[in-house]
């Protein structure tokens, strides 16, 4: 059953800080709650983003490719697509875009989704390269991301909004995969100048939020120590 | 469907502390998520526990009553019950007890509910009298409310679970409501001593966090400024 009104996440931010990244759910699982989100795999394998159904990756090369029915997810945020026209948009920055979908939805204070179709410049995107057991921390592992860059792209940038309560749990503010229409570019954003855009809102009502609760490493580990809403701040925003 | 895996939450911790305390569900409503729980009336009006199906409020003056149907909630945590048997004790207070739970669950990193079924002394309780729109915030509310002790009594302690990082969305760490087996004594537990209980415990993997998105007092709030932590502290621990 297709429930519109749910973000289906499994996973939290707060695990990949002390890099608990095993992938603990199958793509083909995690699709059946939505055709819309985005993600990492296996040891921060990539920058996932699924539209329409299709699981894109873009990889620690800035490759692009559909990932196979076996690929894991430690995180992921999904939602079966159904998007309202908020506004069309010209000439704006990350930050002030963010202000206004805030300001424009009036959902400040629930989850929502955003999606902007057009022409985006100056925008910069980074994957993370997949590690091996025993995984590195997020902080250490974002120090040596790949980052790339588009002077001018036609894409989809695709966004989901927490309220900051649940930081920790997922992004506190908005947190932003992109894709391009020719699918050779994308990746988590890091920031973006919108040419043009039409934009679409999605809110929702309720959060299921999936712990992976067969996972030994993740039910064992003692949070107590770790840095979660530093560690986002530096390298999720 | 009866999902045994789930802890079905309506509305938030965090949404309490600004006294955002419409009655945004109704009993009826939340009763399709779960047989068993913990939650509040609008205004703060008492502490409910629900067991076997049956919503108990204890109100301000420590009387147990069971609510109508149309009795409103701005906050409350429901599951379908399907504990399993995790230990019997003997003297041991609420502290010891709290750690037990999570050295015996293995489940500090997920949600979990307790119920504790036994002799208990030295046990205090309180329960918030209901308060009318324009509503005060938590911290004057529970200045306010009254609190009751009984030196022995039989009954079932009812806990739920949260790891730390949803502080603010639920209590993070542990949240007791208290019955009675003759329905003359429970609320909000603040302390106690079990001489002897059986105790059984029921893990969840997943979170199905409801936010009051109708209500527009909540959705036009500023949180920004509202101590959510520290008020949980003084208030619900």
């Amino acid at each position: 059953m297709k429930d519109y009104g749910t973000l289906y996440q499994h996973g939290t931010l707060a695990l990949l800080v002390p890099g608990l990244l095993k992938g603990t759910m199958k793509i083909g699982e995690l699709l059946k709650h939505g055709d819309t989100g985005i993600g990492t795999g296996e040891g921060l394998d990539g920058e996932l983003i699924i539209l329409d159904g299709k699981p894109y990756q873009v990889n620690g090369k800035g490759k692009v490719q559909i990932v196979s029915k076996d690929f894991t997810l430690p995180f992921s945020s999904v939602s079966w697509a159904k998007y309202q026209h908020l506004v069309d948009l010209e000439n704006v920055d990350m930050s002030d875009f963010s202000k206004q979908m805030i300001s424009l939805s009036k959902s400040a204070n629930t989850f929502f989704s955003i999606k902007a179709q057009g022409t985006f410049t100056n925008i910069k995107t980074r994957a993370a390269k997949k590690s091996e057991h025993p995984y590195k921390t997020l902080s250490e592992t974002a120090d040596k991301q790949a980052v790339f860059t588009k002077d001018k792209v036609e894409g989809t940038l695709l966004g989901y909004y927490a309220p900051e309560i649940f930081n920790g749990a997922a992004v506190g503010g908005f947190h932003y995969h992109f894709l391009s229409d020719n699918h050779k570019f994308g990746g988590h954003v890091l920031s973006f100048h919108i040419e043009q855009a039409s934009v679409y809102a999605q809110q929702f009502d309720t959060l299921e939020q999936h712990l992976p609760v067969e996972d030994k490493d993740y039910m064992k580990h003692d949070f107590s120590d770790d840095d979660v809403a530093g560690s986002i701040e530096k390298s999720e925003k």
